[in-house]
Order: C-alpha cells, then structure tokens, then sequence
C-alpha cells in the first residue's frame, strides 16, 4: 500500500513536493491544502483535490503524512505544533538559531497526540547538518566549513526589495574560489565572511529613483551585506525576468582533520551540491524524509525528530535487504 | 562513564583504532587482543593490556564493544560470528558480494547472545553506501557514480606481487578527469570501467627477471587489469620505500538527477574524500560507530547492523539537544 501524502501551502515548495511525488511510485498525494480559495489553485495534476486549510482536520485519517511547504518566519512556528497535534508532519524550518524552540514545541503537541514530527528537512538545515554531524564524529580534531552558492538567497533579496526606490531585486551568494580551493587542501584557515563569500545583487529601480543612494544602502545595510564585498548591478525589469528567473543554489559542507599519533596524517571530507532549483531539491528531501517520518510512526516512535535521528535506510523505499545487496 | 573498547587485532587497522580512541575523550581503551605472541606487540600506550586472542572472553565483562581489525578475506568470516556471540562487535567487512552472507551469520549469532554488532564499516563498504542511499532516496530520477582513488588498492598490488619475479608492488587506482567532470557537471554518460579508471603499477623486479613478460603478465591479468588502462613502472626498492610507503587514498558518490514536471532541473550530489592514510581514516569511522553500537545495545536493538541503520546522531558524542543548537 502507498504512503498517502498530503501538502499544505501551494508555493514553490508545495509545487515541488506534487513533482516529486510522481517519481516516487510508493507514495501518493490525496490533497493540497491552502489557505486561499481552493477554487483559484491549479495543481498540475487536476485529479487531486484542492482543499481550505481550515478543513484538514476532517481529512485526518486519509493522509499517513502532512508535508508543510509554507515559510519560516510566520507560517511553521504556528503551522507545524498545530498540525503535530492532528497529523504526523514534516516540515523544512529553518531559522537556525530558533530550531531547539521550534522542536520543542511539535514535541509536546505530537506526543501529546501520539504523532511522528521530522522538522528542518531540506538541504541546510538538512542533508549539510548529517554531513556536519558525520564528519565531526569520524574527525574528532578537525574543523568545519560552509559555504553557500553559487545561488539566490530570498533572505538577502527580500532586504534589497524593502528599500526605497527598489522595484525588483535578485541577490546571489558566491563563495569565494581562493577559500573553497584552501580548505579542501586540508589547511585549516580562519576565514571571516568576507574571506568566504562575496553577495551580488542585481536590482531593478523604480523610475526616478536615486540609484546610488539604493547602491550605497545595500552595500551598507548591517548583517545582510556591510560585512561582505558585495557588487550592485542595477538592470531592467526585462533582464530580470530573462537571467534571473531561476532559482539555482548549491554549496559543500567540508571537514579537515588529523589522525595518526602525532596528528601527522590530514583528510578532507567534502559534500557538495550543485542545484538548478533550489525549491525543487528541498522538495525531493522532504518526500523522502515523509517516507522516514512513515517508518518512524509505524514503529511507534512518535514525538519531534530531525534528519539527524533517522537512519538513511529509512529514506529509501528498498528494503534493508535490497540496499544491503544493491549499494552497500 | 567512558565506552570500553577493545581490538580484535594489530595491524595497520587495529593501530588506527588505538591512535583514534586518543582523540574521543568518552572512549577508552581497555585491551588489545592478538593471535601473535601477545609479548611481541608494541602498542603505542604501552599501558594497554595486550592479551592473547584465546582468552579474550573471559574479558566479555569489562569490554562494552569489541572493535574487529581483521582482513576480510579470512579473518572476519569466522571472527565477526564468533564474537559476535560475546562482544558487541564493529567490523568493515569490505567483501561486497558477500555481505549479505555474512550480515546472515553474524545477525544470528549476536541475535542468539543478545549482543549488538554492526558490519561493514568504514568508507566503502560505509560512508560512500550512507552516501549512496541518502542521494537515490532523494533524486529518485537519478544515476549513481563512484569514482576510487587516486589511492592505494591492496588487492591489485597483491595480484601483482604473486607474479613470478616481481619482489615488490605498489598500484594505484587512479580516477579519470574527464570522467569525473562529465559526472559532476550533471551529464548521465555511461562508462566503461576503462573509461572512469586507470591503473598505475610500480614494481621492484627480483634480479635477473623479464621484465617485459612481468608487464604483459599485469596488463593482461583478468577482472584486475584487462579492462584499464594500465602503466608499469619499474623501480628499485629504495625508491619503493621513498616514494611509496604512505596508503593514500580517496574518492567520490556521484549522483545526477532530475525534476520539475518534465525533469528540467539537474541537480549534482557530489560525496567526496581525499585521505593521507587509508587504514587511519577507516579506523576513526570504526571508532564512532562502535559508539552507534553501544547506544543500539542500550535501546535493546540486538543483532545485525549496517551503517545504513544508524542514525547521524548516534555516531556522536555530542547529545541531540547539542547538536541541534550547534550543527542543525
């Protein structure tokens, strides 16, 4: 029998996780749940039914697993304990330094309810975090690095859009070669961010506008760009929509460590991705992380977990015997 | 408390291990045991017991898991359902056609006991198979690549040195560039074994041997050499001994997918190592799951393991609360 999946909020997520559902013959989607009228979604498959959110809960029984495909900053903190307490879920939350909060709360609403919850599935947090938490345990003395990109940040283009004189704005995180080429050698340099990534922006300005105090506020603004290099291109409104419409990202996780009695041999751990669409990707993890959360549940293990508690082999949809046979 | 550890022989393996406990603070090490005249080892901290292999169960008390450093071709296949029937055992079994076998006895033998053992660790059989389930589980559209080296390859420097005249042998599997390339740029080619690797033999001749029949002898060796691109050097011990005394080795999990509605988008999952020693890197992996192991055994989980059933978290010694504030 298939695992019957259901998505709440229709974005680039939710759009995604309907893609990868079809390359996935073990599962199936039963519904789409959105807090907009129902009535103005077109899914690309029209045979499953689009749903108001205020109504999943009468669905309950007919969906093994809720994936929630809205955002971080104001959908998940309210979305996913609600949901915890009626569903099991998985979510891709990821405001890191809020996630020990974030856990803690689905906790208690899916043990209170007997429900399975897989929060921060995606790539970071994510597939870079059980890369992170292999490569430390294998190289006790060691470092880490991360870099991000090449790759649209929404974080850091939403920022440029809210100044004033901003039509339109696309930001792309570029890690730095020099750096990247270092750290994979097995040095260890202590790199601040400017040493690790430059941010370029590409910006549409509205007619009249004072470009360059746009240029000089982006290149100033604390946290998001003052302290990297970071390049302004302004272009027009066509440009955008023809070279900037996708949504690339990518980047590698690396540890270098030393083993051997005086710390005489380095290896490097390096795991990287390379992503057309970033959306698209993350979608394909929270699939496979919902089969996880299916095979959690099944053996009774209810309450919150992350990437990091489940075993790959749960991912998959081979059994234990086929992936011991076929790519152990 | 500390997890007690022991060593099933002292080889390039069994040092590593020993050199690895040193860098976990919540390991220690208890005993090594050895088939050898127990009086012959010199360990690196000369206050480790060394004890003979015989007596090693009367020690099943004071040793929480009992790390296998033996060869697979002999010395697991009857060590690993032995022990497993005493200690709870870690192995890197490394057979691949035969894990399914061994994975059978040694599930019966630690099921029987109540003991916990987990085989085939290391990185392939290991990290690349973690590897390779992780990304077939998310691009489910997809095509695996693993690329070896350019390391070391005890097998093929053995094949090599039971050729009639040659005293010494040295081979390195080496991967091809553009092969490599061709994968991580998202490109699905197929490949021959001759197309992904080449193989670079050094050899010391005994004096007075032919040369040239020793080469055709490799290069026409079947399943090891006929179907590459092989070199042979000639050279003399000294330089053996120079050049080539280190277990250099590495590689990479290649796997290449698509999405989107009509699989517009590529995406690139790219695992990869580069290791100044071989058995030191493969030690240090045998280290953190045999921590995995102790925390199955604690759950009760008995029997048979792969690195495929255990959870990232579970290979560190950071709790889940630390490492979801400090790598999630």
């Amino acid at each position: 029998m298939s695992i019957r999946l259901g998505i709440m909020g229709y974005g680039n997520l939710g759009r995604g996780v309907e893609c990868a559902v079809k390359q996935n013959p073990d599962m199936e989607l039963k519904a789409v749940f959105t807090r907009r009228d129902p009535g103005s979604l077109r899914l690309l498959d029209p045979s499953v039914p689009v749903i108001s959110a205020s109504e999943a809960g009468k669905m309950a029984d007919e969906i093994d697993v809720l994936i929630l495909c809205g955002g971080s900053a104001t959908d998940l903190p309210e979305q996913s304990p609600k949901y915890a307490s009626v569903f099991n879920i998985v979510d891709s939350f990821d405001t890191h330094a809020n996630i020990p909060q974030h856990f803690e709360k689905v906790d208690m609403a899916a043990r209170a309810a007997g429900k399975t919850a897989v929060i921060s599935a995606g790539w970071d947090p994510g597939m870079f975090s059980v890369n992170r938490a292999y490569a430390s345990a294998i190289l006790a003395d060691g470092a880490d690095y991360t870099f991000w990109g090449r790759g649209v940040s929404q974080g850091h283009s939403d920022a440029i859009r809210r100044i004033e004189g901003v039509a339109d704005a696309r930001q792309y995180t570029v890690p730095i070669d020099a750096a990247v080429e270092s750290v994979s050698s097995g040095e260890r340099p202590v790199l601040t961010a400017r040493q690790k990534h430059t941010r370029e922006c590409y910006v549409v300005a509205k007619e009249g506008a004072d470009i360059e105090r746009i240029e000089r506020e982006i290149k100033t603004m604390p946290n998001y760009f003052a302290d990297y290099d970071t390049t302004v291109h302004f272009i027009s409104a066509e440009e955008m929509k023809r070279d900037h419409s996708g949504m690339p990202h990518g980047g590698s996780v690396i540890r270098t460590g030393s083993t051997g009695i005086n710390g005489e041999n380095t290896h490097v751990i390096k795991y990287s991705l390379k992503l057309d669409s970033n959306p698209e990707f993350t979608s394909c993890i929270l699939v496979a992380v919902a089969r996880a959360a299916w095979k959690l549940h099944n053996e009774g293990k209810t309450g919150c977990h992350t990437m990091l508690d489940i075993p790959p082999a749960y991912m998959s949809a081979l059994s234990p015997e086929e992936l011991r046979r076929s790519l152990l």
